[in-house]
């Protein structure tokens, strides 16, 4: 073993012991009232139930994979590999098993501290608003580190055992993949099918409140926060987080011709584990400095926040710089994780200035009200498709620097450079669901309007660094996709994808329907789920004597099996679809078609998750707007008008959008694992 | 001259001269009482008024182009290209001026005809519905055969005079893109804007019925379907049917040897006119076919034009049939010719499918209306999304099959074979808004309401021919720019453009954010626009007395003037971006990089396109199905969501999605005409 292997190794054992230091602080904190606990018990059932039926599901799908892989990649029985690393060990389906269980056992660490913090965020809301940020920032980071820990741990054990080979530990991240599939995929339709639920039924045909506890359909809302915006985004990040170091280290070996000798080609294999091992120390360094004082505003909470992300981004370039200059590497590799990082930075940005009420496209959106719901939904549209430039513009301007500084290595190792520092970016994003919850359990015990006001400004907080963390993922999944493809290109030992090639063409445009086709299954998904939902929630409120006048309590865990069931039901299609269509594409096509169906996904799928992200985050947050007071506030007609912006944006930001990093980093690994079997077909 | 070239300009002669004789019937027929004809006369003032000041600005436009392609590409001042046939004559800056004449020429042809059948239509709908369909119909053949007319007569001389140079003739090509251009995204803002308008202030704001009299946007909102669905429809398919032929002629050398020499380069170079001569033919012939009985049902009036359409095609694919056999060429072609006439049928086909009421798409979207705005938003977003994949699918299929049988060559062919029959197929297009408009005419002159039922079968049919030629012209667009692209790389003489390359694909990834920038920008102007005429109606409700009383006229004039003042302003952005952008990307990253751009916007334009139309279409005949009497009728809850459903898909099916069409061939055009300007920078 390297040394730098030994030090990733340890660097992940710190980050998952410093989880379970803050998961103990975490869970000491007092979780309230008999009546919150009930509710909290509710929530913490129904997300357990979500996720073992999720995973019993998943574990079919994944043993099923996991004999493919072991029959046609490993044990090579069409005899079309040939590889020289196999020795009778089925690596790439013992990697992919590994890399499926470590990304499920991640989420559901995320998930179980998650729903425990909410109760005991909602509790310290009644203290003040810093002990609360604190336990709601506490549980993100234990979500956040458990995700880079495994993930990186995972990764160099398997590099380490299959010897450097990244194209048996292309089936680690294949595993992962398989997860984040499910997870995002099925967390984006139950959490958007309870939410749609809820409020149509509710909201506008009830006329109760939001989060009120009369509603059969809350807690399943409450659930779904955690079991999309928490369990969905990690496994998300995880696949990005390990699906680029391995391309980065599939690369190493044109990354050293490229750079023309001066950096060995294992050190090269080794350098994204080292970045990596840095952004953990980085990120737990950054934690500490997440804090805020009582009566703080959004913009003070906000800060707070960065102060975290950005002296950990200064940390990692810190590290960098100087285990570059002492281990004596090609200071061109500094360079390139510099760009990296301020890519994701800026694409950010971009999303929290196109999806911010603070800035001009979601106030312009929001007077859009004043003329109706037509209107506001045309503007929001405009604005996401708009928005799509910045973010393509920086992530070319990314390519091309790392590339040149780099070559293909360097496209790779700017994914890994952006994610580095992915311990507390992650953090800050899984914190906004515990504070969301909270509000909602503050609501449902009936606490004081002061704790739920509290909760609110988490929670407000919470949708900024959600914009921001939703442009985070797909700037990352799209940098990791096209590190992939070049992996692939390199797997399958192909220099040219000849777009005049009538196949690679025809390839392309399969590729460029794959996000289309996907968005559309999803969206359906949504609305036949939340339509199962619509009509549990109207039985309960018909059959349930007093429930309305709130002397009965609904069927909680009825209304949560339903979106259960929907979303299980749902994923099924999609899922499939993705990993067969870049088969029989490789398979039928060949495998320059299977590149252009890649770089055709990864081009149009990139924009569609843009443009439905922020359309459907800046819908939201005009919505927001109105609610605080401005063109007539709550109850207008400029209010409802809104209202709908924000239900059509649900599914877009939530379900659809990022299900297209899905997507685009799955379909990559598919085709960098079975590659080898198209070739030359 | 060649036989076939004569048999074209024949071919073209006749075509003209048929349209000079459709056009003394339908003048000869009553133009009405003095009211009929005030408001005809309105109409006209208005839709002539937009077109001399949208050429006046074209002019600058053409002018200012035709300079510099007579400087940098004719007398190649930069010594870049090397052209043998230039001997002093700026042939491509020729070529281009003859090409804008020409489609501006159709246009005003088209679109003069289109006003004064309107008022005979409504006269004649008066008698019968036959005789009001002869009258449209035939104003509608009047423009398709103009468009086919002038555009095989231009482009025919171009390669008699220019001796068959395709790079000399793309000049034409250009031309005619410079035209469409303009004529669709300001055609389509002015249309948009008048309509979103004239509804807002006039339906929901005074509570008064569309096309009232009293509303001072009715006059505009009529011209606006003359200049948006006459003119920018007529343009748009007048540039593919060049840019189809002009490409076919580029690859005939590749042709050549990709048929093994068994067709004679000069054959292949004239076997596209030929097809498009046989189209012609058939075409007249076809328009004889199109005739229906008193109270026909629209399946029975639809059934009428379809008799129209299939009959020409059929006519088309026995004529090429015998003459390939007559003239010895390969057979092949023929199935190339079948190929792309079939392709076109399917996607017009699978667009009437998804949003015609008849069938299940648009039926279930409807039905989504029951739960308000915003699930019909929902699910009108997933269907066009949906939609795509059949169009999309058949494109590859078609785009293989031809590439089977003969190669690049082909592909481009296929494209001429789709739009062989176009002389009919924009007749039953074109005659949609006479029909519209002769309702309006009816409702604003207070006629017996038997007359506008028979105006509404009319325009109903008109709208499922729209959506049905929607999906034809993006289908024989994505074709047409693929065909260019090809005759591009023949152009620059360049065999491969690598995906891996990262020029390339940092080209694709700009020419896939095009689509979604010119989208955005064209909603964001019909928004702006819209919003003038909203303030401009307002002001005449509450300045001109007795307006509402209907005891004094509004001012129509102000309203078309603030209407086409807005869409002149508001063109020339995306107009000025669609053609820079390309040449940027070739003179900064070079010619390889121009591919990807193309490649890029294509995929990605194309679905969008699709996306866009197919969506607008289903939310327009959603609105329309619940009109007719289902679910809760005119005046319900769901009919107000289906109408929210509606005002969103005017600007999606009427203004961005046309203008993608445009920009994919613009800027293939402009590849192919400045193309070697960029090679080896």
């Amino acid at each position: 073993m390297e040394t730098i292997q030994i030090v990733a190794i340890a660097a992940s054992v710190i980050a998952l012991l410093f989880a379970g230091f803050l998961t103990s602080v975490v869970l000491k904190k007092d979780s309230g009232s008999d009546r919150i606990r009930f509710i909290g018990d509710a929530i913490q059932k129904g997300a357990m139930a979500f996720l073992s039926r999720e995973y019993r599901l998943l574990a079919i799908f994944v043993v099923v994979m996991a004999i493919i892989l072991g029959v046609f990649v490993d044990f090579d029985i069409l005899g079309r590999i040939g590889r020289e690393t196999n020795d009778g060990v089925p690596g790439t389906a013992i990697a992919y098993l590994v890399g499926a269980f470590g990304s499920g056992l991640a989420g559901f660490i995320g998930m179980s501290i998650a729903v425990r913090a909410n109760t005991r965020t909602t509790v310290q809301a009644m203290e003040g608003l810093d002990p609360a940020l604190r336990v709601a920032f506490n549980s993100g980071a234990v979500m956040g580190l458990s995700v880079v820990g495994l993930a990186l741990l995972g990764v160099t054990l398997m590099f380490v055992a299959f010897n450097n080979d990244a194209s048996v530990v292309a089936g680690f991240g294949f595993g992962a993949s398989s997860i984040a599939l499910f997870a995002r995929v099925g967390g984006g339709i139950y959490t958007k099918a309870a939410d749609v639920g809820a409020d149509l039924v509710g909201k506008l045909e009830q006329g109760i409140p939001e989060d009120d506890p009369r509603n059969p359909a809350t807690v399943a809302d409450n659930v779904g926060d955690n079991v999309g915006d928490v369990a969905g985004m990690g496994a998300d990040l995880f696949e990005s987080y390990v699906g680029s170091i391995i391309a980065t280290v599939a690369l190493a070996v044109v990354g050293s011709s490229t750079l023309g000798g001066s950096t060995e080609k294992l050190d090269l294999i080794l350098f994204p584990l080292l970045v990596a091992s840095i952004g953990i120390f980085s990120s737990i360094i950054g934690t500490f400095l997440v804090r805020t004082g009582e009566g703080a505003s959004m913009g003070r909470l906000l800060w707070s926040l960065r102060t975290g992300i950005f002296s950990a981004g200064a940390l990692v370039l810190i590290g960098t710089a100087a285990l570059i200059l002492s281990m004596d590497l090609d200071f061109k590799l500094f360079w390139v994780v510099l760009t990296g990082l301020l890519a994701g930075q800026l694409i950010g940005t971009a999303s929290e200035y196109y999806t911010s009420y603070e800035y001009s496209p979601t106030k312009k959106l929001a007077e859009q009200s004043e003329t109706g719901p037509a209107t506001i939904m045309i503007g929001g549209l405009g604005l996401g498709m708009m928005s799509t430039v910045i973010p393509g513009v920086v992530v070319i301007v990314a390519m091309w620097l790392s590339y040149y500084f780099a070559g293909l290595y360097g496209v790779a190792l700017a994914a890994v450079g952006m994610l580095s520092t992915l311990g507390i970016t992650l953090a800050t994003d899984a914190y906004g669901p515990v504070a969301d919850n909270a509000g909602g359990i503050a609501e449902q015990a009936g606490l004081d309007p002061e704790v739920r006001e509290r909760t609110d400004a988490l929670d407000s907080l919470g949708n900024t660094t959600a914009a921001t963390g939703k442009g985070f993922a797909i700037g990352s999944a799209v940098l990791t996709a096209l590190a992939l493809m070049a992996a692939y290109a390199q797997a399958v030992q192909i220099e040219v994808f000849n777009i005049m090639d009538i196949k690679v063409m025809m390839g392309l445009i399969i590729g460029a329907i794959m996000p289309f086709l996907f968005a559309a299954l999803t969206m359906q998904a949504v609305g036949r789920a939340a339509y199962a939902m619509v009509q549990e929630v109207r039985r309960q409120f018909r059959e349930i004597e007093g429930l309305l006048e709130g002397t009965a309590d609904p069927d909680y865990a009825r209304a949560v099996d339903i979106s259960t069931t929907g979303a299980m039901k749902e994923m099924v299609l999609p899922g499939v679809i993705a990993v067969v269509v870049p088969v029989c594409v490789g398979i039928g096509l060949g495998a320059e078609a299977l590149g252009g169906l890649l770089i055709g996904s990864i081009a149009t799928g990139f924009l569609f998750a843009i443009m439905m992200a922020n359309a459907g985050g800046a819908w939201d947050n005009a919505k927001k707007y109105i609610e605080a007071g401005h063109l007539g506030g709550k109850g207008s007609d400029q209010h409802s008008a809104a209202v709908v912006g924000d239900t059509v944006g649900d599914p877009f930001k939530d379900t659809s959008g990022p299900a297209l990093n899905i997507l685009l980093k799955l379909m990559s690994i598919v085709a960098l694992v079975f590659g080898p079997l198209f070739v030359s077909i």
